[in-house]
């Protein structure tokens, strides 16, 4: 029935069919940037920091004028004027003399570094005395160590983070060049599919697969968008799939996993022409049905109707295919280390992802399973993060170490 | 100059201090949900699924007409009408009959399990060759098997996650209530800063922390409201944290970190009454000067004025004050698994914060130091996350395994 692929081999699909994605550009206040993805290259356009500063609270001094000082034989210097954060100094600091500045405060010209205040003592008769050496350089930062004029300080396709943001701050950056959110379509189907509002009746079930991918979209940066539920029809599924791929970039279609359904969304897709569907069938567990095809160059999925199988796609080939378009890297997964309390067999020769709820005992964390029947997703609720057991893996032995992805 | 306290003892008295902050409720639709805090127990009013479902294609039968079935001797069964999905079967499957079901399907009255269609025959004489016997319960959900009515699915102070909205649906839920987002205010103070968008002169220094900290605060679902820049003037920062303290929950002050502006700071707090001030200096580094205050039932944070110390106290302190206003218990920390590349001796008696850049080697991911005077931000551009080196570490030293925690 599947062809079935497994995840690598449709990773390594889902790159060559997308990579180079054309994304339209638009510039955000920096104060909206968190999470967005840099269209090109930022340079500064200014050195920073732009004077020489002191990173503590102490004397600015020539440094050779310290050489050999000790709190048994200070070198003494004179004291020269106060200087105080933000204010600028022109004046030279003689040879011999020692001039305050609080941390972050700009060095007097030619001074080339700073002893901390807990070094030096001042007995108020005008000198300074200096308890300890320094060299050049000592508790300063120059100025441009921390970015010269033209240099790039965050480069093209970067997710901004905090600090990123702060960066850009730093170098008077106040907006943006970004990526276009990518828009996703979010199509249910079936006619067994209930809305979240409606009375139930006979064997209806709720559209959950509508909500819990509309803030999957939402947590990885895309702009979502819904499109209700169709009935199982070939002609109304693929109305709204072609609206769907006019409007967007990719087009999530969560369908019924029966055979007859999957029929239909597969019929709809190759209805739009070349290339068409290139996964169809993946082996993870849960997660097999699903369908990936290029239509009018851009992404559709075929999810699995169940839940808990159409988060893990969305875990791990939605989210692939998000980076794919948008021209970022795969970042490095974090994880939590943890270990198990149970014997999980797994020899299906599918990647498996089992759900899991951490507790600490003691200073280590235990896994324990949550079993879900495919589809339970509020079972889901009480997991913590999931553990993957890879394709050749038998599965994990109790106390086994485990990596837990967190949900 | 502080009596400093180390980590664990600051966030002690964090919990002493805040535990019980009484926040707002507000009620959001389903779909704007996501990192939402749940401000109550939320109960299902509906069996989910609402009848016995099948988990597979195939047949629904009595277990017991399939017992002792193999494929050399079948067991043969009479074709029931069909069933579709979403369709409401009130008539009772006879002794004898087989009904097909799809996945997801409703079973016909007093069905027991069902045969997957793999494992039977249609030859189109009226009858179904069931080649495998099943037991009871076999590939069927019954209802309320994932949740039933009147069962908590969501507990109070849950962080909404995909899967939760999801869960939610499944539920019928389609509005949630959640605790209004915290408001935080950020104040900028000293003569030395200026705006992002002035043209920088003398030892000015650009406001950096305005930035990161309100990016900081968006990524942990708070709601930022920026005061500005305030001059080194006792009655103007003053007058700035009366109103952030009328109008938000929580007050961060980003200073000069020179004595005399942390003084000011100090005093201006003070000002408020009792309790103050209850932390001033934490052993850890970056980010020893930080000063923590209870005003007006509000925590009050004097953040250090370098960047990267801003930065840091905000993940390790900001972030906790956070959860403990919302009642949230902090997470099990991911991390990524690396080994350093480096020597990095340690020794001052102050848990300490070292930015990483990390690389594949192989199957290992490295771990580089990005070595950045403390103030440095633009450096932690290249850095993909950090290592935090306990108070009792004497460091890290080459090869070790560390655990990288992402930015």
């Amino acid at each position: 029935m599947f062809s079935v692929k497994d995840a690598k081999e449709v990773k390594r699909l889902i790159a060559e069919y997308f990579e180079g994605y054309k994304m339209d550009f638009q510039e955000v206040p920096l104060e909206n940037s968190l999470g967005r993805i840099t269209a090109k290259d930022i340079f500064v356009s200014e050195d920073i920091p732009g004077f020489d500063r002191s990173t503590v609270d102490g004397y600015a001094v020539h440094a050779k004028d310290t050489f050999g000082a000790s709190e048994a034989l200070p070198a003494i210097l004179s004291l020269s004027a106060e200087i105080k954060v933000g204010e600028d100094i022109l004046r030279e600091l003689p040879i011999g003399y020692a001039a305050y500045v609080p941390t972050g405060g700009k060095l007097p010209q030619n001074a080339d570094a700073v002893v901390m205040i807990e070094y030096t003592d001042d007995l108020g008769d005008g000198f300074i005395y200096m308890n300890k050496s320094v060299s050049a350089g000592n508790n300063v930062i120059y100025r441009g160590d921390d970015a010269k004029s033209g240099d790039v300080i965050i480069k093209a396709n970067t997710t901004l983070k905090p600090k990123d943001v702060g960066a850009l701050a730093a170098a008077g950056i106040s907006s943006v060049l970004v990526k276009r959110r990518i828009k996703a379509a979010i199509i249910s189907t079936g006619d067994e599919i209930a809305g979240i509002e409606e009375s139930l009746s006979g064997s209806k079930v709720r559209d959950v697969n509508s909500y819990s991918i509309n803030a999957a979209l939402l947590e990885h940066s895309a702009e979502p968008c819904m499109y209700g539920i169709v009935p199982d029809s070939y002609e109304k599924i693929r109305e709204v799939v072609a609206h769907a791929l006019h409007d967007c970039d990719l087009v999530l279609i969560s369908g019924g996993s029966s055979v007859g359904t999957l029929d239909m969304t597969c019929k709809v897709i190759e209805s739009f022409g070349k290339p068409g569907i290139f996964v169809h069938g993946i082996a993870i567990k849960p997660g097999k049905p699903t369908i990936i095809a290029k239509v009018m160059g851009k992404p559709v999925f075929g999810l699995p109707g169940h839940p808990v199988s159409a988060y893990f796609i969305f875990k791990v080939f939605v989210k692939n295919v998000l980076n794919v378009l948008n021209g970022v890297k795969e970042e490095f997964e974090s994880s939590i280390k943890a270990y198990t309390a149970f014997n999980f067999p797994s020899n299906d020769g599918r990647e498996e992802y089992v759900p899991v709820r951490l507790e600490r005992v003691g200073s280590r964390i235990i896994a324990h399973p949550v079993f879900a029947k495919s589809g339970l997703i509020t079972t889901l609720t009480t997991a913590d993060g999931y553990i993957i057991i890879s394709r050749g893996d038998e599965g994990v032995v109790s106390g086994k170490e485990v990596e837990v992805i967190p949900f």
